[in-house]
């Protein structure tokens, strides 16, 4: 298969499902949760869920609003983590983040919504028996909550100046970043009605890829270059992977998460193509590893 | 039926439905949730689901979840309107609000956590039909969100410092606070399989009860007497009922609300009482309605 073609046309589509989800309209509150959830962005949550649902023959248009409830729960995400109160970021994917553009209650008005809204689509989605639409609401929320991203933020927020040790950033991004990444894989598995044991292996899959997705993250944003807003200063005095394994050990890490992905569904044959070479692909992203990882 | 011995037995069922739900933990996100949800108040919203619910006797164990989740969104919405880029209120029911307490960001997670886990709630309560439970979601996902709540703050914040008419202030508080109240009362009859004809009742139940609560919380508001933080000054530059039809005139409408829910569940025999209660008890709280009302 071709990745970037695959990737580009679930982007669409889920742009699309965006776009009818929340058309626009005449309050300042649409246009602000608009300008945060079509603001482009690489829509690997959505496109998780899209491929997951591949794996169990869901119907699409079953999937599609659990994966754009998906999309607006990271979004929501991305605008209370950029308030002045948390991370204080006034640019996100090249432009002027919501607060510094709507002023920060409305900013946090567009988060309640978007999370709010998440859950309205997916209680509202057709084509779903109940049941599936309930499991699935559930391990949302409890990727989403307080055990989840939620307790993760508050977790980073409290380490903020303290030492980074490995224990303590996995900690903090199994729940931040890693729990809403494996939700996504599970949210597609769950709608197309996955039996239990592939639903453990579609798991797994969506931990490790969580953790190598985060490590390759934390090493783009460490090599970037210092710009105006000094934001490389400040990543650096966070919990990241490569503040306490180094650039090369972080790179060894990510490539040791990947295989462990692709070992979880190497059975589950073609259908599974799209989650492998998206592992891949995530991981590939951070440049060449050292030949330490080839070897391990 | 004696009701102030009815709200406290429910409301000492829901205090041990929130403890059981979120018990104490070692973490200050859960310190912090549990600070503002066990702060004491009335549970007005979560006594609704639960006296709904009598209406259709629907088991009382599957309906309290639903009744402890609308108190969690609830909460969440007083935490988040606190905030300093909201209503920047520094004391709320005698105790100092959470982002006084716990900072901003925390404060913010607080309520982000609350809302996320009374989704998880929902989908997790045992007993009821799958169907029912998404219904209910639904219900509650569509009264919280842009359309409902979040969306009433949105339009409260905009309309600070402009002039307040009838048809505005009506329009903020429909979504602001009577869209949860609605949804309460709906919430109960769902979990409990009522029928559309008594589900429509039990809506405009809900719809007048909302309208009247609001207009007695404005009167309680205004007649303040003003403290430290100048609460009384602001409240009376913002939009609420005595503001735009004076204190007599609010009270006329208060009661008149009052009727319209009483004659909404007129029909519905003993097990409604309860909800009859609850309306005349919302109103008295604002003192006598003038000679007026009782003519109208």
């Amino acid at each position: 298969m071709h990745l970037e073609t695959y990737l580009a046309a679930q982007r669409r589509r889920v742009e699309r499902g965006l776009e009818t989800l929340l058309p626009p309209a005449r309050t300042r509150l649409r246009e602000a949760m608009r300008y945060s959830l079509l603001a482009g962005g690489k829509r690997l949550r959505p496109i998780l869920v899209l491929a997951a649902g591949e794996v169990v023959r869901a119907p699409f248009r079953a999937v599609l609003p659990f994966a754009c409830a998906l999309e607006m729960i990271h979004t929501y995400s991305l605008v209370h983590d950029d308030l002045p109160a948390m991370d204080d970021d006034a640019v996100r994917r090249g432009r002027p983040t919501s607060h510094t553009v709507y002023g920060e209650g409305l900013a946090i008005l567009v988060g309640d919504g978007l999370l709010t809204e998440a859950f309205r689509v997916m209680a509202e989605a057709r084509g779903v028996a109940p049941a599936r639409a309930r499991a699935a609401i559930l391990a949302v929320a409890r990727a989403a909550g307080e055990l989840g991203m939620v307790g993760g933020q508050a977790l980073d927020l409290a380490a903020q100046g303290g030492a980074a040790t490995l224990a303590r950033v996995r900690a903090i991004h199994r729940r931040k970043t890693g729990a809403l990444i494996t939700a996504s894989v599970r949210t597609g598995a769950i709608v197309g009605g996955a039996r239990p044991a592939l639903l453990r292996r579609l798991t797994a899959y969506g931990e490790h890829l969580g953790l190598a997705f985060q490590i390759v993250d934390d090493i783009l944003d460490s090599t970037d270059v210092p710009v105006f807003d000094g934001r490389t200063d400040r990543v650096l005095a966070k919990a990241t992977y490569p503040a306490v394994l180094g650039p090369a050990g972080a790179r060894v890490h990510a490539a040791r998460a990947r295989d462990a992905a692709l070992r979880a569904i190497a059975p589950l044959g073609p259908a599974a193509e799209p989650l492998r070479a998206i592992a891949v692909h995530v991981v590939a992203r951070a440049g060449p590893a050292p030949v330490a990882a080839a070897a391990s």
